[in-house]
């Protein structure tokens, strides 16, 4: 568990109280809320953004406001990414109820994406809307660059996956920590820090979440066992593991890559073939790389209020387990 | 065809080529690009916002602007809304092909509704952003209600209808002249009474489209045939049809509503029973009622130089064939 210090972890109970607030005003809603909000989620993105905008230039409730905006955009990302995900795993007949869920998906994830701009527009500072639709954009492109790319998988290079890594990802990292420097009215040589240290820190964040999810099938991550490579998605660890198989293991990864019901012998030998040493060092080495990077742009930020914990979330990233 | 004076079929002819430049930006997009803008549709609601926010106050190009904003917010709808309702009407299992394209509609939905936002950001004012955030928000909020209806179906009231009908049609009608006349410079009085004339111009658009869902079956509307009831929509017209049915007739009609494969012969007495006399002649006195109302606001706004074109615009709406 990341440690949080107490006043902050204050900030982040008022970030899922206006969160509830919002959206549970409709009974339609109401009903669905428990579904989707099943688990309230680790709020990386709404801590970024508080700590960030942690300053004597701005207010509590303006902070707390815009570390909000910051959960629902990203909470509606997560709400339409299942439709567009189980669109690919569940081929065969769809009960009413699943369906149902879909469509309703759909919808309340625009729902929250509205409220999201609503509440934005009333925190009426230009630079901080302009970024948040960018980012918002940049979002929806890498997931539609993500779904062309099970396409392509052997042609497909590092520079594709980290492309893809920052626009889904990285990028509301980026976002979070360069709206929060500008709530705070810090000057831009400190805003741009903050922006190029949640990209870096968005894309190691990344790439642990595709460590994990091949360590689900011996961790107790809370997660589905090996979701993307049932999902077809090479993601960083199976993209080293394929380099560095020998042709059998990798025609034998290719052939299981995207089918959903998977023996669990051959599940164990994905996740031997994929942890094996050379292949995961290789993705460990490339975290390292990011997290080195995201500190290297927090030391400039020496002086920030927020140095120590943003130090601490840094070093967390490595160790989280889900 | 509804008739459009010169000038102003140039501003909505670029309209379409600013959605046309923010679009094709990715291959990804491009290659989709056709299948979702196979028609360039009639932009109504480009249309109104054009026409209100004519004035010397403001720029043709932020007019342009601000209007094809409107109609990306529009298609974005559209395009989750081909979701939605998909996904109830198919529930047997589904092509790779049908599979690919809904998982990109809603990701494409999402960037579609970003670049209205990103565009919208760049026109920075408050007032404007603010009306287009809460009605997105409206719109996907009368799209769940929808959806919940299908499952009320008898227990449903006028008001139910009329909710919907405003929340997702009207609303968007209603902001587009409400921002148009911000736009424009307008003082408070005339922004209001173009809301209102918006809002019950999309009431009466909505029931004239509830009526070519039947009419289609008749008539070449190039829309599938009696969509909305293959969908188990209760729309207007089938509305009074079952008020007005006998017992039998009322059975037939609510144990194929929501059926896919309905027989021909079937198809025909579902028209013959809607479409008959006492029935339609309650719909088209409530889209009557509407446009007598959009008029009246429309009366108040007599010195506007769209006057013309707005009475135009009015009186077509019942017209119209698609």
């Amino acid at each position: 568990m990341l440690n949080i210090n107490k006043s902050t972890q204050k900030e982040l109970d008022r970030v899922q109280s206006i969160i509830n607030k919002e959206l549970i005003t409709e009974q339609t809603i109401k009903e669905i809320y428990d579904y989707i909000f099943q688990s309230e989620g680790k709020k990386t993105r709404a801590l970024i953004s508080l700590l960030s905008s942690r300053s004597k230039n701005t207010t509590l409730s303006k902070r707390i406001q815009l570390a909000s905006v910051i959960e629902l955009l990203h909470t509606a990302t997560l709400v339409h990414d299942d439709v567009v995900d189980e669109s690919n795993l569940r081929r065969g007949s769809k009960s009413v109820n699943q369906v149902w869920t879909n469509s309703y998906s759909v919808l309340i994830g625009d729902f929250i994406y509205s409220k999201a701009f609503i509440l934005m527009v009333k925190l009426n500072q230009a630079g901080i809307l302009g970024e948040l639709a960018n980012a918002t954009n940049d979002i929806a492109r890498g997931e539609m660059i993500q779904l062309e790319m099970i396409e392509k998988k052997l042609s497909l290079t590092l520079a594709d996956l980290l492309k893809v890594s920052y626009l889904k990802t990285g990028r509301l990292f980026e976002a979070s920590a360069k709206t929060g420097a500008i709530l705070a009215g810090a000057k831009n040589n400190e805003i741009k820090n903050f922006g190029l240290l949640g990209r870096s820190l968005g894309i190691a964040f990344q790439i642990q979440d595709d460590i994990l999810d091949y360590e689900s099938f011996k961790l107790n991550t809370g997660k589905p066992v090996l979701k993307d490579f049932k999902e077809g998605k090479i993601t960083f660890p199976l993209f080293y593991a394929i380099q560095n198989a020998t042709l059998k293991d990798k025609k034998f990864l290719l052939d299981n890559l995207g089918k959903k019901n998977i023996a669990l012998s051959k599940q164990k030998k994905i996740y031997d073939l994929v942890i094996s040493k050379p292949s995961i060092k290789e993705t460990q080495a490339l975290l390292e790389q990011y997290l080195c990077e995201t500190k290297k742009y927090l030391s400039k930020l020496n002086n920030h209020p927020s140095y120590d914990e943003m130090l601490n979330l840094i070093n967390f990233s490595k160790k989280r387990r889900k």
